[in-house]
């Protein structure tokens, strides 16, 4: 038997009802917000990825499905969405002034060629915020309490919200000098020996080593006074809005790209253990710039809704169950097109129907009639039919009418 | 700079809204007639497509994305969505007798090598329609009367239904010794000579000879009688529910699997020319069982939904124009921070608003409160502040009012 990749899954059933349930609930708060949905292609220029995230990254070097096209250009599925979003507001030439800020939003499949377990899959359903032209703390303000608003919204209410800010300019110079003179004499695994050289401050959220660095150099005694004033706006604003962050500082994110404040937000259901980080973000100032646009500031976040679907299993039934208004039982020929002229009437008036495709007798339907969970039963008969009429059965009060041909929408109107 | 891969899209702006709004109308329509949301894996086994599309089709010869795993295993971007619903069918077991009809839909990306031009892209959005379980002409006229219906929906409802009914069994292999016969003598193309040898049919719908054998064999008289009254109780069944058919003897659409009645239906707007055919669907009653699966009847149809919006262009806006309850416009550092509260009090209460995240002066931010469609202004200043007051600016009636902090929500719901 031909079987799915490893690593991919079919969605079906709740699970699914409960996916598009949750765009829905998204849709809905980032219209309040005022963001845009775009659509980027599913696969990109394999250039941009190691150029925007970093050849060094696990992403690029370990996790991408790559392949060439005919003509031999290397692309590869997109393992993120914020390279393709910048490429594209780049392309589309979205960054001139009059169109700022950008604030933008996307849902769709990324692919990491990771090892497969539970809420990790090679390909899965991510969500994306990103925001382009505003450096102001407002913007990250914003940005922040979207993130805890979508949560508190799906039913991911027992949360907090780690949040770190990162140096930047001359002041970075300083900390990574410093940091590397720290860490020179701690025992480092295999990837951090890399990391130290090519950028120390992944060092910091090595999933091995981490925890040993709670004593190392303090990123926030390096911010610059503007920094600094900024970080205390944001923590002093969120606040008042009523998030209190943590700060934590070795939360540096697993990407090369992230300049500025970075957060990550963490569900403490017990159910979840190691998979408690519910999304992550903040911001890239450089990244516009590095693939070769103007300097264009930039914040943003995603989630992973396998994830999220994964932390409400355990809270709440995000979607209804399926159920459907009738299931339209003829009996014989003359019967069954009845049936579908019936079926035709009430779905134009906005009523769900099924019919018996496979002829069943009605012992056989009721179980068909329990399993799509229909409310009524319209039995179309020899008699009903002389009279241009059907009997409808309410499931719910175990009642049963005769109803005219051109009353059936009425008796589900009222 | 780094573009986009050719012959794929951003989907962005009015676009992007139209998609959405698509999507959510077509949504309804598959409750009303009681379908179920699916979604499968991106790629899948190259051999999938091999086996289910037909190593000869031009889709799985010319057309296909394929790349290999770490592993070697060999994959491709799906190019259609019926294979991977039947390999989902078999590999989740949904084929128990328990569980049919069933009647389940996807929307998601395709991926066709072809060259890109006006309405044919690499990467396109599909939406896919599959029944399984039913033989009966119950099943095919509501799968017909529902692509229809769709259509309608959304606007196009210049349109007609062409159709014809394939032969199967004994029957398929004297037509096609017949069509055989009278195919011999005419000149045909390259691709339809390799065709004539492989799958006869085929050359019937060749876009650059299709029109020459309007005289050759006329599959109709070979239909046995059992299938000849079905063909007759689908035409009669869809006339009743006033669906006119066209019944076009060269209609075998590209695909091999098909057996049984097929369908394209086609809109007659002017603008559209060449890509008239929105969408086609048949009977595919021996796929899941060359598949590997017990012999399960199937019926379903796909539509392109850029090949949609194309055509809706001419008729009309799906989606409406983007706009924002309020604008919300401080004066000063601590005006800044109490906009921050009040967007969150707004949104809150389902209110949808925006920040002044540049920090515009009011010139400036008039013309953002323009472009984003505001249809309020609230204004911070000094003395708002010092009355935990603001001043609310109706856009459309341009008049002015001081609201007390509490009382904002109240302002927006009345």
């Amino acid at each position: 038997m031909i079987t799915k990749p490893r690593g991919t899954v079919d969605i079906l059933g709740k699970k699914m009802r409960e996916l598009v349930a949750l765009k829905l609930i998204i849709r809905n708060i980032m219209d309040l917000y005022n963001f845009e949905e775009i659509e980027t292609p599913i696969f990109e220029s394999l250039d941009l990825f190691k150029r925007a995230v970093g050849e060094e990254t696990d992403i690029v070097s370990k996790e991408m499905f790559t392949f060439e096209d005919k003509k031999g250009r290397q692309l590869a599925l997109r393992p993120e969405g914020t390279a393709p979003t910048v490429r594209m507001v780049l392309e589309e030439r979205l960054f001139i002034p009059e169109n700022l800020p950008l604030k933008m939003f996307y849902f769709g499949p990324m692919f990491r060629y990771e090892r497969p377990q539970n809420g990790r899959q090679r390909q899965f359903t991510q969500f994306g915020v990103e925001v382009y032209g505003s450096n102001e703390y407002v913007t990250d303000v914003e940005t922040i309490s979207l993130s805890v608003e979508i949560l508190k919204a799906i039913g991911i209410t027992d949360l907090s919200c780690h949040i770190n800010y990162l140096v930047s300019g001359d002041e970075r110079k300083k900390y990574v000098e410093d940091l590397k003179n720290a860490l020179s004499d701690k025992p480092l695994c295999e990837d951090c020996k890399v990391r130290f050289e090519k950028n120390p401050l992944r060092v910091l959220d090595c999933k091995i080593d981490g925890d040993k660095f709670g004593d190392v150099v303090n990123m926030k005694d390096y911010l610059s006074v503007e920094d600094q004033e900024k970080f205390d706006a944001i923590l002093a604003s969120l606040k008042q809005i009523g998030i209190d962050c943590v700060v934590d500082k070795l939360l540096v994110r697993g990407l090369d790209y992230y300049t500025g404040v970075v957060f990550e937000i963490k569900s403490h259901d017990k159910n979840l253990g190691a998979q408690s980080t519910m999304l992550g973000g903040g911001r890239y100032n450089k990244l516009v710039e590095e693939l070769g646009g103007p300097s264009i500031p930039a914040v943003g976040f995603a989630i992973g809704l396998e994830r999220v679907l994964l932390a409400l299993e355990s809270v709440e039934d995000l979607a209804e169950p399926k159920s459907v208004d009738a299931f339209i039982f003829p009996i014989g020929k003359k019967a069954e097109q009845a049936s579908i002229l019936v079926s035709t009437i009430l779905r134009s008036a906005g009523i769900s129907c099924d019919l018996n495709h496979l002829n069943k007798n009605l012992k056989s339907a009721f179980k068909l009639i329990e399993r799509i969970n229909a409310k009524n039963i319209i039995i179309i008969g020899d008699e009903e039919l002389k009279n241009n009429s059907v009997t409808i059965k309410n499931q719910e009060t175990k009642t049963e009418e005769k109803v005219s041909f051109d009353k059936i929408v009425d008796y589900f109107e009222k």
